[in-house]
């Protein structure tokens, strides 16, 4: 399904820990590298600098073709992020969401997909408080239900996801970024498409609208505006960024994973319950250049 | 133990909900706003802007005392936040936390506090994740154990609380802000002393260190600076800012949990469970100035 060029690069458990409370791992659990399928990644070039996305074909089909497709036609060239709620989203696009006219077509739901057994589901967590099983597929986080027998991207932080209006099939080009405590009482209700995995620190510089009118700005020139977006299988190969993101199907995820879980450390006088936060498994990846 | 100067201001539900998923209350459900005690009202001037911080005597008596010395000494000022993690936390302070000689005294652990049953305790959740209940006291997230008779304000996004090396009494001078997903797996195991209730969206633009090195800066000069930090009962009344946040007490706030717990509008096709993470309540105060 995808381009899976692996690299191993040494595990520096950058955001693992306060002080000195970090863990190593041994030779042969080390974190393999997934590198992201350059149809896959987007370059989102703000005002305040760049953003990389990783789009998820296998969850949302739909919205990554049109997603693609509006990057391509350059849509949202010189378009602003017009409701960003400090704690919670980052919403941008052409503002058809708020009802103004679009010829955009409209994107059916996808708000969660079918399981199947060979998906590579790599298990994190059961009794999460917003589904019974929490995991990640590729990279992403994610819910499943075994009795519905369902799987859906999870809100977490960095996660990309398409607005919408009341009805489910209303989805057309404004997007969201959750830059808050994950809201996971979206969770399969929403197209979600894709993650950030490079420049979260840019997408917190977006400018905060009017917490008083629901994070819509008065004064549009406050908005931060999308520069370019380019799709990365555009770009020659020279001179295309290479993305890699963590592979979670490699042993070291798995011991990163049980690290985070079972903390040990002296450092930790009351020790931790033995679960995990799948939104709050560091997930950053990293570029080439 | 505090001024509670009461005002009733309008519920906006800014940072509530998507589009149209926005609720509304019933007049005798108003929530109220409680003003922030002068003493315990923290002005943060950085490089790149306003963060106001609410100190929490009620369970960190020792680091509240020790903070506003320090503040009045103004010890912080010029001091850099030396090591950021984007997603998890900005530590600022002198550096004596990594190994720095200070000859400011350490603090005692003050992780969580005896419960007693008249603490204004307001119920959010029970088989949270990393607590058997979570809630609210005088706006603090906490969360709560029955058993063992024990109470401790949670990590939550915008949490501030001392760092320390490895033994419990270590604290000093340094402190973080959580700027991600909350790392609950810390709570019972810092001196948490405050919260941002204004200037969140400044805090996310504190620059971020080297990932691959832990969040620390290899260039000095790249650092957000501590401009000024000032007390607000240290500023003449006339020309203090006053801050109003949630009253976590009032009925228009208990209103508010359920609209989140029990999310009934059409805009769910899926409707959520009906559980509540306490990090994930909007608590930003509101500002005269």
């Amino acid at each position: 399904m995808s381009t899976r060029g692996m690299v191993i690069l040494r595990c520096v458990c950058a955001a693992a820990m306060l002080a000195l409370a970090t863990t190593t791992f041994a030779a042969d659990d080390e974190l393999l590298w997934r590198q992201v399928d350059p149809d896959n990644l987007v370059f989102v070039e703000l005002t305040e600098g760049r953003v990389v996305v990783e789009l998820n074909p296998m969850f949302a089909p739909a919205t990554v073709k049109q997603f693609r497709k509006l990057v391509r036609d350059k849509f949202y060239e010189g378009l602003a992020f017009y409701r960003v709620i400090d704690g919670f989203v980052a919403q941008g696009g052409d503002g058809s969401d708020l009802g103004q006219m679009s010829a955009v077509p409209l994107i059916d739901a996808e708000f969660e997909r079918e399981w199947s057994e060979d998906l590579p589901y790599v298990p994190v967590q059961e009794n999460d408080l917003f589904a019974p099983e929490t995991g990640f597929i590729e990279g992403f986080a994610v819910g499943r239900d075994p009795k519905s027998g369902s799987v859906w991207l999870t809100h977490c932080p960095g996660v990309v996801a398409m607005a919408r209006n009341e009805a489910a099939d209303s989805s057309r080009t404004d997007f969201y970024i959750v830059i808050g405590q994950a809201p996971r009482y979206l969770d399969r209700n929403m197209n979600v498409f894709g993650r950030v995995i490079d420049g979260m620190e840019v997408v917190q510089r977006i400018a905060r609208g009017d917490a008083g009118n629901n994070g819509l700005f008065s004064d549009e020139t406050a908005t931060t505006r999308i520069r370019h977006m380019m799709l990365a299988s555009d770009i020659s190969e020279e001179e295309r960024p290479a993305a890699y993101v963590p592979d979670t199907d490699s042993k070291g995820f798995a011991a990163l994973l049980e690290g985070r879980r079972n903390r040990t450390q002296a450092f930790f006088h009351h020790k931790p319950p033995e679960v995990l936060d799948v939104c709050q498994v560091p997930m950053a990846g990293r570029m080439t250049k």
